[in-house]
Formats: structure tokens, sequence, C-alpha cells
């Protein structure tokens, strides 16, 4: 028994993806106790030249759609980055968890292998499945999800390693 | 072919420490060019109530031998969290990479459904090896690594995401 190339990639996805939307809700929840508007979370930034919450949930939506997809070897569905609010942020993830879940292992599987052209606006990155998935996708992906945990977390919302995490 | 333990392990840990080397000597670099003390940095926070920087390093740290080593069925080397300046924090990820380099991919790989058993103080968290892995071992660890870069890149360290990533 391994690990098998769906088991790495699709049920990470969905479980950080989970946490994530229970996350933003408790920045919903903040907004209100405080009684501030919650779209001052969705343009919150660690520093001014840093990507806000909004594009830090949509880019972590693209690394876990799009990676799930090119292992698969088809073409992720295309999300328009229109998300201006919280509540359009938690669908936002709901839509990448539904395409996620569409994802069979079998057509995941077996992808250790392939190869994977990833065009960048710095250049094309070549890679082979299980190289792409643990050294570029799961970390990528994981990157925009703390970054999103540390926005709020700076900006006040109680929330703790566990949220990230999840509790089993 | 599937994806081994230790493929899904070691190499992970190695690269992002090594990544995570490059980030805080950048931090190093950053505080001569503006002429501050680097433990600044050392001490820096996201929140009041957040972790700082030495800590998201020993935890990060803390968090690449534990599990290596729990995988492995051995007992983790104990450092004793006494960093306070940066090339002590340098230090202390040399002594996390030498560890995970004495690791042999059979001691670790057939991990998959190894009894883990993780005594935290908010109670025992009991794992199989593949779980304790995917949804416990490496997102805690790539948590520290995001939020050291985090706190660095609020702190006006010119880093980017390639930085964390690495580049091939």
């Amino acid at each position: 028994m391994m690990i098998s190339m769906y088991q790495a990639s699709v049920p990470y996805f969905l479980r950080l993806l989970g946490n994530l939307r229970e996350i933003l809700q408790k920045g919903v929840a903040h907004a209100e106790a405080k009684k501030f508007d919650a779209a001052v979370l969705v343009n919150a930034r660690l520093a001014p030249d840093m990507l806000p919450l909004v594009r830090q949930i949509q880019i972590a939506s693209d690394n876990a759609k799009g990676p799930a997809a090119r292992l698969a070897g088809i073409d992720p569905p295309k999300f328009e980055d229109t998300e201006t609010t919280m509540p359009q942020l938690l669908e936002r993830i709901d839509k990448t968890v539904a395409f996620l879940k569409t994802l069979k292992p079998e057509q995941i599987d077996g992808s250790e292998g392939r190869d994977i052209v990833l065009p960048l606006r710095s250049g094309t990155l070549n890679f082979k499945g299980m190289n792409y998935l643990m050294f570029f996708a799961l970390p990528n992906f994981t990157f925009h999800v703390v970054t999103a945990y540390n926005i709020l977390r700076h900006n006040g919302v109680e929330i703790g390693k566990f949220d990230f995490l999840g509790r089993n």
C-alpha cells in the first residue's frame, strides 16, 4: 500500500477548503459582532503590495481545481474572479468543492509520471505529475489558504490553528 | 507506481525548509539594508496574541522532525527552543535538515497504516500514518512556514511566492 495521486490531492484540497469556509464564516460573524462591513475583510491585506483576501481565496480555488483537473487530464472549470463579498467567496469555495467532488480516483491515479506543462506569466514550468503535486500544487494551494487565515487573524478574527487543520 | 510515504514527507520538508532558510536570510539582509536589528524580526507577530517568528520557525522545525521520526518509528531529536537571533534560527533549520537527511526511505515507507498517537495539550489525537501525514503533518508544517513568510512580508521584507515555493 502506498499513497495514490488521488489520495494526496483531492481529499487534501477538500479538507482545507472546508476548513477555509468555516474560517471565512468566522470572519463574517466577527464583522457582525463588531458592527463593521465584512467587505472590509474581503479587501484586507498583510502588506500594501500583497494580494487581498479576495485574491487569496480565488487563487486557492484556482490552485485546487487547476491541479486536480491537470492531473486528471481535463480542463478545469473557469470561474470569473468577480467576487466582492463574503457570501460570494463562500460560493466560490462551494463551486470549487463541487467540481472536485466530480473527480473520481481512477481519473487521477496513475498520473505520477504525467507531463504537466504550466504556463505562467514568468515562463513555462514543466513537471512530472508527482513533483508537480508535491512541490508545486500542494504548497501553493496551502500558501493561499494560510495567508487567508493570517489576513483574518491579523484583523482580529478569533481563529486558531485547529480551525485551519480541522478537527477529526 | 504510487507515492511512497517517504516521498510525500521528507523531500517536502527538506524543500520548504531550504526555502525558509533563504527567506530568513532575506530578512537578515533587509534589516541590514534598513539599519535595524534583525532581532526585531525574530519577535515580530501578525497579531498580539499570535506566536512570533521565532516560535513559527521552532514549530515548523518540530513539525518536520517530529512527523518524519514518528513515521519512521523512532524518537525525534530534542531541540531546546532557546533561539533568540536570526543566526540561531538558521542553525535550527540546519539541525532539522541534518536530522531529516539521516532518514532513509526504507524507514518511512510502509508507514501508511502505522498507528500514530499524538499527545497534545488539548488531548490525544490518534491517526493512521497516511491520514496523519496528509491531514495533520503536511498542513501543520506548511502553516508555520507560510506564517513565517507572512510575518516577514508584513514587515517589509521583499520576498515573493517563488521564494516560498522554490525554483526548479
